[in-house]
């Protein structure tokens, strides 16, 4: 309904627009009392930017929802992460960062032992060690079928992901896992007539990755379930008249920037700074660009507080580069918060900096948690960046007279 | 929508949550410039708590919308106050304080005056003194009929509330009010199959009413309107896998957590002390309590703002006592605002406080409506505290990869 609405005033324009999005950039004090991660990072770049800008914090997903990256991701880039749900499958695919495809079909699947009868005797093959699971992982990259290819990852234990990627597939496929054992393997079935050739292909290599496992006596086959693919969202061209790029060292976030239509760039190396040179060099190509930062989030997870301070600092000290460029509109943010000190993801909502030469300014002249918390933005739906984003890019009408 | 999603991510843990709730809490100032009741009142304990916690303050239903506290305990208890409608003759008993249970079947009723044909002179008995129309209820309980029993209270003036309470009633039954004068009252029709029975019931009772009226120059008849019963809600253990309590005095408050499917708990007394006895005995056998303090809308209502504040710092004296308990989340806040100086009820947001050793502190060191204006929590529904709750206490997970 917003959609529609906004989607009526939104015209091209010639600003540039620069989106930075620190993975779980949001935390929390080390010790009662404390500053965040963020808050204790020196920077100046980013406090001086703050000044000038518009602050708050975002809600990725509704209050008290801790989010992965997927639908963080969508939020910000302004897409109802509940609506286009990323489903299990392309979940676990894109959670190993393996770069799925708009077209490829993905399932999650079990290592599993079954008997001489082909009769399932654990579905799980005894949570075999990750290290078991990786080493017979390399058999299956030997099967090979006609006409498509196949991706097959150790997610941990027995678990397992599983991509096919080829013209003409489709997801409509039944599980072969029966959640239970005594029973053999299902047969994979189309659940719609397009899908009987992806039905085919799916039982060929479940039937191959037994004969391949035969005789193993940790696990000697392997289940498939809960094929999907990746949702189809409205592209940035078709939703905001934009032509966008993304700038992202690891696969997930190239594949969910390859779902709202951004090109997804090359980046010649690892770095930040490796990401900022691919920057430069498309600058002149692009009216968005999406520029991901991933240590934080590690950083989070690894509960190394220090070490994520010392990657907003790392990032602070880049900011001049981008700023250099004169983009019309910059954006930071995140797609989540990870608090060091929780070791994970969490509901916390998300720090927000939208600066151009159009917007009022806050008169706060720090980047932090309780910063923003003071920020004309408010505390909002991270969804509702980017019509700000797009007014002072100046790319919205006026509506009514 | 938003709803059925969260319901996904919810599971049960091993967490204590405890809701006080202040009613009418939110005020405003005496004197222009000056402080509100809760501004005024000395809270040591309420503002270091809020140095360690998130702020915010609520709406109950929408801007600019005054709600009684049927609505209000709705919404921060997590149901949309409009979605869940609390029907007029419910509504009636339930603001008399009356212990609606949810298959009692409510209405409304009007003493009035009829001729010797049994025709309508006046509808509403001259408005008769609220004194009268009290003495003539006590001869109405004096009606008995086999397998029902009921309940009959005087509203003000010629207004009162009628409850019936038996096996197998049902509240779709036409007004015996025919909104005239000039006519008879209307006999009472079912207006479903399984209604029939309690049409009957209630003609009886109308009939006998008159019986025992005839010859009162005051008012010799009642009619009855608008019958309903409490709405169904999904329960706390089905919507939040919590095992929840209620600690209230007063009997609209507990039926409204009964709605919510809470215990409610025996209070062996009237006041704050007696309650907090309460929440020590049944420590260890429920997840969620509901502990609700009257006072502060009482006094607000009487448009006594001493009274409140005096109120608001003894409950501050006994936050200690729930503290020492060692609940994982507290969450201190209102079901509406109620001012002194309005003498009434108003659709102020309310101030709320969020704590856990997970929130984000806001770095704001004092429990008011000011102070929670710039709180991280923001200005929300209230509708969105119990999923920060619930997040609080480690019971959503995460959505998303």
């Amino acid at each position: 309904m917003t959609d529609a609405f906004l989607s009526k005033f939104i015209h091209p324009a010639s600003t540039k627009i620069v989106m930075l999005i620190m993975d779980g950039l949001g935390g929390l004090p080390a010790a009662p009392g404390g500053l965040t991660e963020l808050e204790t990072a020196r920077t100046p770049h980013l406090d001086r930017l703050a000044g000038q800008s518009s602050l708050g914090l975002t809600i990725p997903v509704i209050h008290g929802i801790t989010n992965g990256s997927g639908p963080g991701h969508l939020s910000i880039f302004g897409y109802d992460p509940i609506e286009y749900e990323i489903g299990r499958g392309a979940l676990e695919a894109l959670g190993l960062d393996f770069d799925l495809q708009p077209q490829d079909v993905a399932a999650r699947g079990n290592f599993c032992l079954v008997d001489e009868e082909g009769v399932l005797i654990d579905r799980r093959a005894g949570r075999l060690p990750t290290a078991e699971s990786r080493e017979l992982i390399t058999r299956l990259r030997e099967i090979r079928v006609a006409g498509v290819e196949f991706y097959i990852e150790t997610v941990k234990e027995h678990r397992l992901a599983f991509v096919m990627r080829g013209e003409g597939l489709s997801p409509a496929l039944s599980d072969s896992d029966p959640q239970t054992n005594g029973v053999p393997p299902l047969k994979v079935r189309a659940l719609k007539p397009e899908a009987e050739r992806s039905a085919e292909i799916a039982n060929l290599f479940i039937e191959e990755a037994g004969r391949l496992l035969h005789g193993e006596r940790a696990a000697n086959m392997i289940t498939l379930r809960g094929y999907d693919r990746l949702p189809t969202l409205p592209s940035y061209a078709e939703k905001y008249h934009l032509k966008a790029a993304a700038i992202a060292i690891n696969g997930m976030y190239k594949g969910v920037a390859r779902l709202a239509g951004m090109d997804v760039l090359e980046v010649g190396g690892m770095t930040l700074a490796d990401e900022l040179t691919t920057l430069e060099k498309y600058w002149a190509d692009y009216d968005f660009f999406y520029l991901h930062v991933k240590q934080t989030d590690i950083c989070g997870e690894l509960g190394d507080f220090a070490g994520k301070v010392a990657v907003i600092e790392e990032v602070d000290a880049s900011l001049p580069r981008i700023l250099a460029l004169k983009p019309d509109v910059v954006i930071v943010g995140g797609d989540h918060s990870t608090p060091a000190v929780m070791k994970a993801h969490s509901w916390h909502p998300v720090p927000v900096l939208v600066h151009s030469k159009y917007v009022r300014p806050d008169n706060i002249h720090e980047f932090g948690e309780r910063a923003c918390q003071h920020g004309s933005l408010g505390v909002l739906p991270a969804t509702q960046i980017m019509p700000i984003v797009l007014a002072n890019a100046g790319r919205i009408a006026k509506y009514g007279g």
